[in-house]
């Protein structure tokens, strides 16, 4: 069976592959794996692995750029709800987010062909490696793109679809709107501060205090930001003036944060609005004063995109990613912040390392792995 | 003008009261009042207060019977969102809830008639006095009333609604469908148990543990409870079982306490469940785990009865009254446990205390106010 299905494979790479890829293909990927949960820099390892056999639905893809998400690492812990299942002595290749190009199609591929750009959407590839065989069914086909750099393509998946959703599906918001967030340096709040100014919403951004906060301050205003504030700041009096300056009380409220940076959001949201909690990287829960409830009738939901993507149809999810990256062609969306890493050039102990430590948020970015 | 309404009132008692009051009409009311916010014990005094004139649209009403609800508490101590506007030198009557009997009626009613049973529907007239004079467009008129007890409708304004509202409009609910609730033994928990199994709905019920548990859970499995638990209980692997066996998880979560309590409530619910706050008895926020919102999709509101009378036209709130009428009749939503205090046979102090002490959520039930 493997014997024929790779025989069926060579024939298609000699037919099909394509003009990017001089001479022979690539027999293995470089991949940052790991065979059980526990702390990144502990169970990550880099590794030489083989690709496999390119089945009749299957497509080889060059990755291009892939990016390391909080819930990539949570993953890795263990602490996530969909579980890595193991199976003893193989290796599993982290990250869910990337952009690949396509190398070569299998047999009855007809959705993708060598050259197009592919997003995994339906199921996690491994995309911290240098090459990977997936379903094609599997992958979003972005044709021959072009105005779209390989990091905006490689982040665009996980951050301004999870943005986008909260934005649209929870409060009905009209022009002039205000919209407060927690973790608006993440890279869920980078997008959301530009989608919101991109359809003519205003934001208030909390962000925790830092050395350089200034800088940061510019950074987001360049995007868009209304208003950018620290933790601190919130509850001031002249902070809680300015917010009530720029428009009607904020009617949603966006929580990445969880504990008492998420209580002091909620306690800014004008009546009958909502509170959506994508994350809670203070690893405390969400707490809410009663009142909030009972008497502004504040609404609390959370967001989740895997949720949201097996709730709707392929063609909503193609609809959502076009929208997203005629965004970034016309200069509305940016790539966000981040720093690249070479796996050909970074130490294996520089990777992995790097890997484990960007869940502290203090990093210049997001972490952005390339070939 | 003062004596020219009380001429006109005059002019109505004579010609139109009811056969039920043998000779004058009462000039006077002794009622429970107040001036000034603070602790009720403190605060409350028991004083006879002149009945003004009866106006043209005004109607005088003996109360039958008067609930001392939490909220009613809250409204005397200052810390609900209604504040009451103190006039100096004059005195506020307590109490929201309660049932009267038309005595008379002046001149341009017609929408009640002496004899007729009334609730306050739309604003508070006082309900701890022995005769109020109200606005007859502030009254629901429930006719002749038969086969209602003075008690059951006096305590039909404010718990059974909530529950009412609480169980029909979150959650799509459907028969053998399953209902957890902290705060089982309150007015509204009570309610929630008898209206959950009119409705076929099932309800896990948890309470505070207490010396005489044996007596309340029998109390409460009478009315319709299928599991009445304490919260040291609740999660133990064995109640846990025990609740996965009575049907599908919990599809919706009463909260009328807050805390730890709304915590424990809120992880046994199921996917996509609705969560509601109505009440904050320990006085703690409520605080729930990230996950629960993002992974499991928990929502959360709250509920405020006196908002949703606000937002819903007379004839809405007329038909909820009349179908929880029908529900007493029909001998599927009884009188909540209580202890009746007189007016005429209690003293001044022991009124007082006992309104003070009713918050302690320990008393033998609902404390219910008769002449």
């Amino acid at each position: 069976m493997y014997r024929a299905e790779f025989e069926a494979a060579e024939k298609v790479f000699s037919s099909r592959f394509v003009s990017t890829v001089s001479g022979s293909l690539p027999t293995q990927s470089k991949a940052i794996v790991y065979s059980k949960h526990g702390p990144p820099e502990q169970v990550l390892s880099v590794k030489h692995i083989p690709l496999g056999p390119l089945g009749p639905n299957k497509v080889l893809v060059k990755i291009l750029a892939a990016s390391v998400n909080p819930a990539d690492i949570n993953v890795i812990q263990g602490t996530y709800p969909v579980k890595t299942s193991f199976v003893n002595g193989i290796d599993f290749v982290g990250g869910n987010e990337g952009v690949g190009q396509v190398i070569a199609a299998g047999e009855n591929v007809h959705t993708v062909s060598p050259g197009d750009w592919v997003l995994p959407i339906t199921r996690a590839i491994g995309s911290w490696q240098t090459y990977a065989i997936a379903e094609c069914n599997d992958l979003l086909n972005l044709g021959q793109v072009e105005g779209v750099s390989h990091v905006s393509a490689a982040t665009i998946s996980v951050n301004p679809p999870t943005a986008y959703r909260m934005i649209k599906d929870f409060a009905q918001l009209q022009p002039g709107d205000v919209i407060i967030q927690n973790s608006a340096n993440s890279g869920v709040g980078q997008a959301v501060i530009q989608l919101a100014h991109a359809w003519g919403f205003k934001t208030v951004n909390v962000v925790r205090n830092r050395p350089n906060l200034e800088v940061l301050i510019k950074q987001l205003k360049d995007l868009g930001a209304d208003m950018v504030v620290t933790e601190e700041q919130l509850r001031t009096p002249e902070i809680m003036r300015q917010i009530a300056a720029l428009g009607p009380a904020p009617k949603l409220g966006l929580n990445g944060v969880g504990g008492k940076s998420a209580t002091n959001v909620a306690r800014l949201l004008g009546r009958h609005a909502h509170f959506v909690t994508y994350g809670g990287m203070s690893k405390e829960p969400v707490a809410l004063p009663t009142s909030l409830f009972i008497f502004k009738d504040i609404k609390c939901f959370g967001f989740w995109l895997n949720e949201w993507f097996e709730l709707h149809p392929f063609s909503q999810r193609k609809q959502l990613f076009t929208e997203l990256l005629d965004l970034v062609r016309q200069g509305k969306l940016k790539e966000p912040t981040h720093e690249l890493f070479s796996l050909s050039t970074k130490t294996d102990a520089e990777l992995t390392s790097a890997i484990g430590a960007s869940l502290s948020g203090f990093l210049n970015g997001k972490l952005v792995l390339v070939p």
